[in-house]
């Protein structure tokens, strides 16, 4: 009566970040600015620190919705590239299914602006495909918070898990002894918090 | 164990616009009147935009509930306008079902005021009888969002969809190429962010 | 999979109020006092409205939970009032339980507070018994909206509907012909916009 | 010690629009855009329907910022436009200054974007110069309420007198006789809440 | 260099209400309805309870801002009433000046709707012409929390006393033993709160 | 269709404290520190009272992460302690597993630091091998609200019941009678609205 | 035109404690009860840790408004202790004022309940008088935000200087090596946060 | 009777940094961390453009305070840093006023942490001997916004200015033709929407 455990695992998943751009990253107002880029690029570079295959796609990237964030580009460069012609829900273009299935991965994890269309659609057209669907929350954004609350009610009833990066990254990741720097420079590049907590330890352990 | 995607299709909707009186409006506290009152002209201008039958419907209207925003009636002058003599649920009077039977559609788009009663009796009443229905949650308000939040609960269980215009006009649209500029028009006339960007985009072209 | 519509009826429900008690009332702060206050008058006189049977139960009421709102007392004078000697939840207490089953309704409404337990409690108990149950969410209050959020999700988890008593008022009413002013008195008691719509409709009738 | 009521007159009164400028819009946080937008409108109406001589300006609008909003220009076709080259602070640049000296006006009634620069600067040195200066906040956007708050500060211990786009209104109008359908229709245009009680009141009126 | 302590005398204050109108309420957003129609009434009870002169006026109490709450008609039936013809600063109308001067009092109590205009205006004036203004905040209402910080601000600046209903009960009162009943009384019936904790202690005493 | 009623019982359950450390409690804003630090002390003390086997364990606290709480140390000195090297999802850690299992208890009262990742993977983990799980997630705390948010929502699909302390204790203890001192004690210590109304009827029982 | 710095000195200063009783505590809703108890304490905490003269008063205290607050009986046993028979301001008791010129103090650190009255009222008196007068304001605590931030602005323009416990500290204290232990351990116990960093620290110099 | 408007200049400015440390950075609560690190970043980055001198202290760097942010380090290697052995007031510190003296500048620019405190009292210090301060609100952080705002209203009281770092850094520019590409790039790498709006801008450059 209730949903199992789908855990993420590196080996199974794929990340698919959707229209993240310049002029729509205007649109969003259900998350401050500074803390939604930093959320975008934490994701990115979660998705590269663990090797996900990862799969970009733009709406209109031409006209007023603005070129891709740059730095996604930069992180991926050789990542599938999908400026898609027309179709608002990114699943509806073969291009960008194909390049999914391409990965071969069960698990999505996806982001996007805004929420309730270019999030929603393709995560909901995805698990009607069979795919386990993780929706990274905090790296996507809409316009208010009564729209996204409507969102993440729709989509979580059809069977997508919401998570966030932070919590992305930590399932991912399972054991710290995989590698203990590499997942503190994630957190420490993105969590000024725990940042501040490296920082302070270090400077202790350097006044032994 | 999860909802299937129930996807909004053109050829299959109809609105039903609910009470959206003069006197209920001033009731309406969960969201700004600004914002309100766009979001109920926007989901009015994509209704007639995608050609969408459309059902008016008000609650004594000659009393202190007062008469249905004059935009609407100008909207859809021909639709069926079901002045209700006293049921309180919509779906209890016969001649409004009746015209939502007629448009022959199974998918019921609905918006209204007050959001636990004008919106989600006649939800409630629509789903047991089979419709899929969508709620536009930023068309519709009441009290204060402690009120709404228990509405969309007893909705969303019931298995309604929450969504806002914004979702409604793009899963209907599906492809920008099926006209960019209405759909460019029906997002500038209504979100400011939108009309700013298309603005700056147009000025640059014509500098080029 | 979904819930399915359970409409109240005003011939098979009883109202449930529980440990509505002066010293409790402090303990209240997911929602502003003179709004809570209003909200649980509100309650009481469309119970008695109504005509719904009545059940009252308090909580070590001559200790520092202090004694039941006056006004209570006062509109049910003749109705079952089981003052409990240490059940927390109400359901434990077999008087409770049997005034209920001696109403004969199947539909319960219920208030208390605090939400996650006095409301909760014997809300979950009720529902297992096979109770259809509608809480009445802006008459409970408790600590903190975060305490309140959870029990929301625990009840409706559980199958309970959440409403407010608006929604409640309207659902029992079912069409205004049945009484236009009775339901309108009520309303203007208890919704003071809706006191002023009414207002300034008399004004404009009487200047007629 | 404390600052005298200075009123605002019709005849010593000039607006100053500074900066509204699609780009800069998108920057604006500390308000909802749907109320933003119709609160800039509503001064431009106000200016124009009072005849108060009117200053647009704006700083590089052939670059990011993007250009003025387009109904701005079309509601003041003939007034002084100073798009600036570089100055930050309006009243650096002499054009601008000179087009305030003309209007032979000594109450200055200003909005702008962002409010701490764009709004507080010319503000700031009007006061220094003699000037009475009125800040329209509603019609002014930052990034958040934390640097409006701060800029608010700065501009009231200087002598600004803060008010909005509504006050502005009915200061300038003094008395409804002088025209109950021009300031009426004023405040049906861009206050939905007021539209409504006059559409009830019309629509009661036609009934009899 | 900063204000002295102008303190409330019973003997030398009147209490203006400004256009709390039916339809005005409506305009009231930085307030919930139910504790603003609480802190009106409550301003009345206390006005009545002191035995202050009370001054009431409306604006176009015939048209589309309604009739003054009937409630404080009742409570005043003697009082100086002054339905203004259209002027918007209360103090241009000459009858509401001189009503105010025939109470003979120095000390003026203020509240209405909207805050910027109905209050504002009149308390500016009345400043100016060395009356000791003590603006009533929370029986006063606005559109939004940004306009009535920036009236607060200009009230303030001009030096008004920003009180609330409470803090001027006791302020006139000075000392529970003139009356404990009496003040006990008006606290009971307008704080919520204060009448639970009268209820516990009265049950307590009855169970010695 | 619907979650059954599980009930907390005090012979079936056991408590798991899972990294409330110095360093990650600075990363929790989703609550107050005097609020969240009141809620594990809350949680801890009614684990003591009502003799509830816990579990503690630690991530890394040799590192940045920080010693365990002083508190829950000194409170469950004879506790097993699992401190674990590196598995991020505490019930991947045998340790821990077999402590729990030790315990012989079907039913898990869970918090810790952080909601999505602390608390989430091991509520998850049990769910999935058919314990019955209580997350109290007043004693858990994280980032952020967006991030609680979707955490909240991911339990709950998966059979989570979410509680507050205050709602644990409650459904503990069933009945007053058990022991009126010690509940009433465990209350006053950790609400301070609660400590209110003892020391009032105290007082007024003394003053008999 | 400004204010001078005028800075708290431990030799001048003196601490009332206004009303900080168990029925007034139940009125506060500006401030979460676990963080305002917690800001009482610590006031007092630093009162006797800087050995500043401190005068406790109470207001009907065998009535509602119940018992001062047990810990500051405790705190300062031997503190002068005025249980005003009816005086509403403090300052009116002349009790009370004799305990403050005894102390021979010109500096008065004042806070209690509630703000805009216990606070305002005596706050207000005290400046008349000459006295240097500093509000603790989060250790001091009213009906809601509206409320107190009137009282704030009243407070303020007569002279008050607004501070919280923290700063009062700091500045009595003035420099960490008059005894790093002891402030420390003042924070330590009254701020979470600050007790974690401690803590982590010594952790780590325990590790060395 | 207002304050003059002083205008920064960059001529005349100088910045003190005041224990932006490890360790007090996890205090700071009244505003979002990853907008706090980058106005902090922001206003370094601004000082350093504007060749502006800098001032660095911190407090007790070796205990739980921590070390000072590592980018600030970085930014200002050359700068004056003092170590405050133990003044809580930085202005206590003679070597901290040394600094200061010998930059020959009379406008300072401050930020810090705790508002209350680190920045409070050396701001007030500054503005008795005659220094024209500038707050910068936004890179100083302190536990609420209940303090925040009482320290605010007490600094600006005494006649500091309170600026944001957008505000400073467009004050100094003067005119963006100084250097548009400095200006653009201090802005693009602190505000996310800014950088948006230059990065489609560009991108339709390219595309010309």
């Amino acid at each position: 009566m209730t949903q199992p455990y789908v855990r993420l695992n590196k080996d199974d998943a794929a990340v698919l970040l959707v229209d993240h751009q310049a002029g729509l990253l205007s649109l969003v107002r259900d998350i401050d600015p500074d803390t939604f880029r930093n959320n975008i690029l934490a994701l990115a570079d979660l998705a590269r620190y663990f090797q996900l295959p990862t799969v970009l796609t733009t709406s209109f990237e031409t006209g007023p919705n603005g070129p891709l964030m740059s730095e996604l580009k930069e992180t991926f460069p050789d990542a599938p590239y999908i400026a898609r012609p027309g179709q608002i829900n990114a699943w509806d273009n073969g291009e960008f299914v194909q390049a999914i299935k391409a990965t071969g991965k069960k698990q999505l994890i996806i982001a996007g602006i805004v929420t309730e269309v270019c999030v929603a659609f393709p995560t909901l057209s995805a698990l009607e495909e069979g795919y386990e669907v993780f929706v990274v929350t905090d790296a996507s954004g809409t316009f208010n918070a009564f729209t996204r609350d409507s969102a993440w009610q729709r989509m979580a009833a059809a069977g997508a898990q919401l998570m966030t990066w932070f919590g992305v990254a930590c399932e991912l990741h399972r054991d710290w002894r995989n590698d203990v720097e590499g997942l503190g420079t994630l957190f420490a590049n993105h969590i000024p918090d725990y940042r501040n907590l490296m920082n302070s330890f270090a400077s202790m352990q350097a006044a032994k």
